[in-house]
């Protein structure tokens, strides 16, 4: 993507060099005299840590991050009054590129999480298809498979009533994720059931205490649907749905069932708890919008973002995060006067379809006060909208579905604050 | 990829169509009547884990692997007396997809992990430089970053001599990893430093207790050498040199000098310990090759792999990684008859510069003798060699740069073996 970005944003030589420049008259690169930093630490000094052997190799055979990271947690969300039915969020802004460590993936459970012996689960696949049939985890592992990186969006993903200007990024966008997925296909396995003719949809349901259930199109399970049982190269953690889920690319998270036990092929919608109670859009005229399943453009930046605070003015790379439930990102536009105007970003490749895409925005802060804002498009021309806009369509009786241009306002004291 | 590979192996409804009948005959896909299976807890049963709410949200704010993968861990390889000299090696059998867990990247340390305070540390920039430099870890972050996705391998990964017959691809080829690498290119702080005529190397130091040392030429420095402090999303783990190493893609690991701290420019190579005594190739004639930087392409089957065992004939997908410190992989080829005849595997999109890439390659075992290889192609038109054409140009006393064709052993009675 980088070689038709516009030479103005690209990465080139000059730019750098700009760039540096900008640096070049703050803290960061001014030279300083050897020894005339603060602490014995310090070079030339040898540091404490370099006098004595460091922690031994044996331990830990499954390593786990710096004590010196242990605020880069998930957030747990509290919308109701039970800890087995709610959420918690991932810490964009502390994180980097586009893959989410599967520690940080953010979870939204209706009933807990199980703890499932992989030996005793099965996935039963029945219904409208020729031959009903029962698959253990060994079974389904024989299958031919695919490994994609993909994004993961909750429906909920964001407040159609606005949060504080203390909100983070982690609270406003904090429901999606990115992973590399690996499983067999949907689609294969179901050649394997034969599919009788008359099939439109696919119940799938969760071996949770909800018995989490969606009804998904069969055209989305006969194209790119994955029945995942690896998650950034290990099996999958238990908050994602260990031994095995269904995941499907650029649809709404809740339909990718977790904990995968049952599959059945039908000719209409099953009309579950989960997609007339819940994961409806409200609209202005007291209709519901139902089966509203794709993640729509979407980005938002995660530096700077709410709660950080920039330490100087001059060069800041302002990046973030953008997405499509349709395919690929192909353009993000960023502005730092409230959307006046705007700036082509550049997209860090590869691009990849229903995937994070990681865009950088180099910008001189001369201190005034800015409105940060980040602008998708996707391959099929969706230009992602405004807040306003989205109300006048949709209205604000509905919780899902929220993917407008979203404002961090820069203060002169470099104090950065959720636009409510 | 995909796209041109050749049609008898590529993933086409056709081929997926004889895979499946290949596996129908097999226990994998028998349909079988409900109920008929062993345990209560099986469709239509209602296991008992969907008969109680679940662990709740709030625990753990940073999950970790499900306890029924307690086994999937790095292994310590022990060539050492001391535990702060030595490494640990990927499960790469366990492992699906290209991105390495962080928590099971391979380790090796000079002189164990320093516990190092970020606040604390600095890197250190001088020699033939305009302007000696000195950061801070938030200097570094205000610079202009970089993500990409990289392997990384010992120079030490595989043995000349050979392991025995029980030996796992962990132990054969443990030593390499592949992450998503976020940090400043080395060449934007060099720039800013300023560079000065005749400078041809850059000293690299390490903040561990053995003051790792090792030079790097300027052209590797300035062309995508990475200042990372990033390591799939989040911050370096600690054994990966938290808070910052030097990364060097497609060259030999311990270049990549973890816990960076001084970076000196000169015109010659600045001798270390780690290029002289260590980490050069001893040559059947007494002399020793040094500076052999560039990790050459190899690959290897990871199943079916040492020590696994096939439950059953009929279809196998055959999987393995591939990878090349001088660019792309452009083709694997696999071999089911110990290379006598070779078949085009297929590779998993998208295949990344000195980046680790999944293949595979479908198969029908009828039960004999097998002799599985996989022999990688890479951009520049190198071929992987066997290990007998490496041994008589290179002889047998370096322990260094083994990347020959490996074979693993498939009995009949579905037992996989070392080939030594």
């Amino acid at each position: 993507m980088t070689d038709r970005r516009s030479d103005p944003l690209s990465p080139t030589r000059r730019n750098l060099l700009r760039a540096s420049a900008a640096l070049a008259g703050a803290a960061a690169a001014t030279p300083r005299a050897a020894g005339a930093d603060t602490g014995d630490n310090l070079p030339p000094n040898v540091p404490a840590w370099m006098k004595t052997q460091g922690a031994p190799v044996l331990s830990p055979p499954y390593g786990e991050p710096s004590p010196f990271e242990k605020t880069v947690v998930r957030r747990q969300r509290t919308r109701t009054q039970t800890q087995t039915a709610a959420s918690s969020q991932t810490p964009l802004q502390d994180l980097h590129g586009i893959i989410t460590p599967s520690g940080l993936h953010f979870e939204r459970h209706h009933a807990g999480v199980p703890a499932i012996d992989p030996a005793q689960h099965r996935l039963m696949l029945h219904g409208m298809v020729e031959r009903p049939l029962i698959f253990s985890m060994d079974d389904l592992a024989r299958f031919p498979s695919v490994s994609r990186v993909h994004f993961l969006e909750c429906s909920g993903n964001g407040s159609w009533a606005g949060l504080g200007t203390e909100a983070t990024v982690q609270q406003t966008h904090g429901l999606i994720s990115c992973s590399e997925w690996t499983g067999v296909l949907l689609s294969t396995v179901l050649g394997e059931a034969g599919v009788k003719p008359g099939a439109a949809w696919v119940l799938a349901e969760g071996a949770d205490a909800s018995a989490m259930s969606r009804s998904i199109p069969i055209g989305n399970a006969l194209d790119d649907a994955i029945l995942a049982y690896a998650q950034n190269g290990e099996r999958l953690r238990p908050e994602q749905g260990y031994p095995l889920r269904l995941f499907l690319p650029g649809l709404e998270g809740n339909m990718s069932v977790k904990w995968l036990r049952r599959l059945k092929v039908g000719d209409q919608p099953f009309e579950t708890r989960e997609e007339t109670s819940k994961y409806t859009d409200l609209m202005p005229d007291g209709t519901a919008r139902q089966f509203t399943f794709v993640m729509e453009a979407r980005s938002v930046i995660t530096f700077p973002s709410g709660g950080q605070r920039l330490a100087d003015r001059g060069f800041v790379e302002i990046s973030g995060l953008a997405w499509s439930g349709r395919g690929r990102i192909t353009r993000v536009d960023v502005s730092t006067d409230g959307g006046a105007s705007w700036r082509d970003a550049v997209l860090q490749a590869p691009v990849m379809s229903k995937c994070l895409t990681r865009f950088r925005c180099p910008w001189t802060w001369t201190g005034e006060v800015a409105r940060l804002q980040s602008r998708a498009t996707d391959q099929t021309g969706y230009v992602q909208q405004s807040k306003a806009e989205l109300v006048d369509a949709r209205g604000l009786n509905s919780g899902y579905h929220l993917n407008a241009i979203h404002e961090w306002r820069l203060a002169p004291d470099g104090a950065v604050t959720n636009e409510v």
